[in-house]
C-alpha cells in the first residue's frame, strides 16, 4: 500500500517555545526517560514512521526562558527502541563534531539493537557555539562544513558496508565465527579523513541507517540529492514546498537516483480543535505563555535585528535585516523574511508566528482542516508525509493521533497497521547492497565486462 | 550493611575463548539486545552492583575464530537500563579515541536516563590498531596517552559539574526554566583541550558517572589513585592481589583521599562443579573447543614470541621473550610471564590457562570452593568485590547466581536486597558536589577565610 509518512518530531515539552509552561506540559519530567518512552508508544500504537530527534553539541543561549535541553539522541533512542517494536527512530548527528569510526559505531549498534529502525539525520551544526566546545577558534564556514560532510559520510557508508552480510557465521562445529574474507578493510585515504576499518560489529539489519538530511540551501540540497533518502523541510507556503519537491527529485534523478527513494517530508505543527475559533484560542493561549525576552533573542538571532528598544506592536523594521553579509542569509532567515514581506506583521505577531514551531508550518483548525492540508500537500506534489511537531506534548500529540489520524485512515492515506519492520520497510526504500559485496550493481557490471 | 560487591562482566559468548562454541551456547544471538536484557535482569535478580561492559574502537584481529565483536556501549547500556531498575552499567569508553564534549553527554544521558545508574571505565585504549580508524600514523604512546586521559577527565569533571544541581528550575508560573547564574561556562584550556561549555542538559543523578579504571602499569596506578572511584585489575594469586590494594589505597590516601571511596574488584573467572572433578570437566570441555590458530595468535600479542613452529606439548620457550624494549613488557603481559615462571607449562597448557580469561584468575571448584576463595580474597585485604567473569554464558553465569550467590548471602557477606538505587550507593561512594557549588568544601573554605 502507498501511504503517506509521518514521524513524530519530539521536542523536549513541544515545539511550541511556551510549550513547557502549558497547564498541561510536565516540564519537570524533561529528563525522565518514561515520558519519552510514553509518547514513543503512542506514536507507535499510532502507526508513525518514525519518532524524530534533533541535536547540537552545545547548550542554547536562552535556556533561561524554554525547555532548551538537548536530549542525547543516541542513548535515548536505544532506550526507546527497547520497549517498542516496530517504530522507527531517527535522531540527529553532527558530521563537524564527530568521528566516523564512533559516529558509525553508534548507529551500527543502534540499528542492531532496535532491530533495523535507525535513521541518522545528517547535519553540519548550524550553531557556531559548538566550536567552542572542540578546540575550534571558530565554527567552519559552511562550505566547509559540507564539504566535510561529504567525505564523513562517504566513510561511514564503506564502514556501515566493510562486513558483506555473509561474513557474520557463527558457527560451532566448524569453529568459523567470522568469515574474514568478506570483511573489508575500507583503507579509505582522503583529504579530511584516513580511516583503515572494517567496523568492528557485523553488518546491520539495514545494511545502514537511513540517511536522513535537513538542510535547504544550496549546499543542503546538493548534499541531499546525492545521500538523502528522507529529507524534512520547512516550508510555509505550497508552493514554496512544491518548488522545493520538483527541485530535490529532480537533482536526485540527474545523479541517476530514483526519486521515489527519496521522501520529501515539511514539518507541520498543528493545533487541532473541534471549531477554528477553539484551535485558534488554543494557539492564543500558548503565544500569550511567550517571553519577550525569549522571543526577541530568537528574531534577533534570525534576523540579525536588535528589537529590544522597539514597540512589541509597531511593525516589524524591515531595514534593519542586512542581507548584503558576506554569507548572505540562511535558509532560516530567508524563511522569516518571506513572512515579514508578505504578511507586514507587527513585531509581537511575527514573535507568535515563529514561536510556533521555529519557522516550520503552524497548521490551526479542525481536525478536517489538518487533514484536508496534509491530503493537499501530499498529493500536490509538495510532500510525500510530514514531520508532526506537536505544538506542546504529550496533549498536543493526543490530540493529532486522536482526530486527524482517523481521517487520514478512512481516507486510504495513511497505514492501519505496519506492513514492514524496519524503518526502511515503513518508508518505502530500499535495503543497500554493501559496496564490497559481490552482489553490488557496479561488481556484477564489472564481472560482466570481464567475461 | 556492609556487603562485597560483585559485577556482571558481559562479553559475547563469555570470558572463555572458545564459549561461543559450548553447547548452551547462542553464538546467533550475540547481537540480539535481548539476550544481554536476560542477562541484565538475572544479575539485577541476583542483586549485583553492575553490568560491565569491555569496548575499543578498532576490530579484533582475531575474529576468524573468536566472538570478538565489540558491542558499543552507550547504546548497549541505555537498552539494557531500559529494561531494568536498580542494577548499575559500568561501560568502557577511551579518552584516546573521543572528544570530551561528546563523551561527557553520552554519560549523562545515560546517567539521566537510568536515573543513576551509569559508571565510567576509563580507558586509553591499549589495541595499537585503532588509531588508524581515527586518521593518526601511530597509537600514542603509554605516557602520551595517560596525559591526554589525565587532563580529559579534568574536563569532562568540570562539564558534569557545569550545571548546578539546583539550576534546572521549571518554574512554569514565573517562566524561569533554568537558573543560568547556576549554569557555569567552564572555560577550560589546557595543553590538549580548548573547552568552553557547559554542558547542554542538567546535571545528572549521580552528579558525575562513576569513575572506574582498569590499568594496573605505574601510569595506570597513579591514574587511579586520583580519579578512580572503582578498579578492575586482574591478579593470580592473593599476595599479588593484597600488594595492588595496598598500594592503590595508599597512593590515594596519600593524595588525601579516603580510601574507602576507592573500590578494588579482581576479576574471576568461575567453573563450578558439584564436585571438583565436575568443575574441571567443564573447564576441560571448553579447553577442547579451543582452536590453536587463535590462542597461538593471543600468546604472540602478549609474549611477542611467534610458537607456531613449536610443539604444543613441549616447554613454553621462555628464552624467545624480549623484556628489554623501550617500553617494557605491559602489565598484562608481565602476568603472563610470572605463570610461566610460576607454572613451567607447556605452550598447550599456558594457551588453556590464558583462554578462561585472558589472564584473569579461574576457579575452578564446588560452590563452597568458590565462595571461600571469594570470602578469603574479600576479608584479607585483597578485594572489595569482583568482577565475575563467566566462562560461557549465560550457563556459567546461572550457576553462579543459583549456587555461590546463596553461600555468600547466608555468610553475610552479599546484600540480600538492594539498600539504594543508584550505583553510588551499591557501591557505598559519595555523590559529588559540584565543583562550581557554593557547597563544594573549597568554596566554602573560601568563604571562611574571607570572613
Amino acid at each position: 500500500m502507498v501511504t503517506l509518512h509521518l514521524n513524530l518530531f519530539i521536542y523536549p515539552g513541544g515545539h511550541h517555545e511556551a510549550a513547557w509552561r502549558h497547564p498541561d506540559s510536565a516540564p519537570e519530567r524533561v529528563l525522565d526517560i518514561s515520558y519519552y518512552q510514553e509518547l514513543a508508544k503512542k506514536a507507535e500504537a499510532a502507526t508513525f514512521d518514525a519518532v524524530f530527534f534533533a541535536d547540537g553539541p552545545a547548550l542554547a543561549d536562552n535556556i533561561r526562558y524554554a525547555s532548551r535541553f538537548r536530549l542525547e539522541p543516541f542513548t535515548w533512542m536505544a532506550a526507546l527502541a527497547a520497549v517498542t517494536e516496530k517504530i522507527g527512530f531517527i535522531g540527529t548527528a553532527s558530521t563537524t563534531y564527530s568521528e566516523p569510526y564512533n559516529l558509525a559505531r553508534l548507529f551500527a549498534s543502534l540499528d542492531h539493537l532496535s532491530k533495523g529502525r535507525a535513521g541518522w539525520n545528517i547535519v553540519t551544526t548550524g550553531a557556531p557555539n559548538a566550536a567552542q566546545n572542540f578546540g575550534l577558534a571558530e565554527h567552519p564556514v559552511h562550505a566547509e562544513r559540507y564539504a566535510r560532510a561529504e567525505e564523513f559520510v562517504e566513510v561511514v557508508t564503506k564502514l556501515w558496508d566493510s562486513w558483506e552480510d555473509e561474513a557474520f557465521v557463527a558457527d560451532a562445529e566448524s569453529g568459523l565465527f567470522a568469515d574474514t574474507d568478506r570483511i573489508h578493510p575500507i583503507d579509505h585515504k582522503g583529504p579530511l579523513f584516513d580511516v583503515a576499518g572494517p567496523l568492528n560489529t557485523a553488518r546491520s539489519p539495514q545494511g545502514r541507517p537511513v540517511y536522513v538530511q535537513a538542510g535547504s540551501s544550496e549546499d543542503g540540497r546538493s548534499f541531499a540529492a546525492r545521500w538523502a533518502e528522507a529529507i524534512f523541510t520547512a516550508h510555509q507556503t505550497l508552493e514554496s514546498a512544491q518548488a522545493f519537491y520538483a527541485d530535490v527529485k529532480s537533482r536526485a534523478a540527474r545523479l541517476g537516483r530514483d526519486p521515489g527513494q527519496v521522501k520529501i517530508l515539511p514539518g507541520i505543527s498543528p493545533f487541532i480543535g473541534s471549531t477554528t475559533r477553539e484551535a485558534q484560542d488554543k494557539h492564543d493561549e500558548l503565544n500569550g505563555l511567550t517571553q519577550p525576552a525569549y522571543s526577541l533573542d530568537v528574531l534577533h538571532r534570525l534576523t540579525g535585528a536588535d528589537l529590544s528598544s522597539y514597540d512589541l506592536d509597531g511593525p516589524f523594521p524591515r531595514e534593519l535585516v542586512d542581507e548584503s553579509g558576506e554569507r548572505g542569509v540562511s535558509s532560516r532567515s530567508r524563511l522569516v523574511l518571506d513572512i515579514v514581506d508578505r504578511e507586514k506583521p507587527t513585531i509581537r505577531q511575527l514573535m507568535h508566528r515563529l514561536a510556533g514551531a521555529r519557522g516550520h508550518r503552524v497548521v490551526t483548525g479542525t481536525p478536517e482542516y489538518v487533514a484536508d492540508q496534509i491530503q493537499a500537500w501530499y498529493e500536490s506534489g509538495a510532500a510525500d508525509g510530514f514531520n508532526v511537531m506537536p505544538p506542546w506534548l504529550s496533549g498536543g500529540f493526543d490530540e493529532f493521533v486522536e482526530h486527524v489520524v482517523p481521517i487520514l485512515r478512512k481516507r486510504g492515506l495513511f497505514r492501519e497497521e505496519y506492513t514492514g519492520s524496519t524503518l526502511r520497510e515503513h518508508l518505502g526504500l530500499d535495503r543497500p547492497v554493501s559496496q564490497y559485496s559481490p552482489a553490488h550493481p557496479d561488481r556484477q557490471a564489472l564481472t560482466k565486462e570481464t567475461a
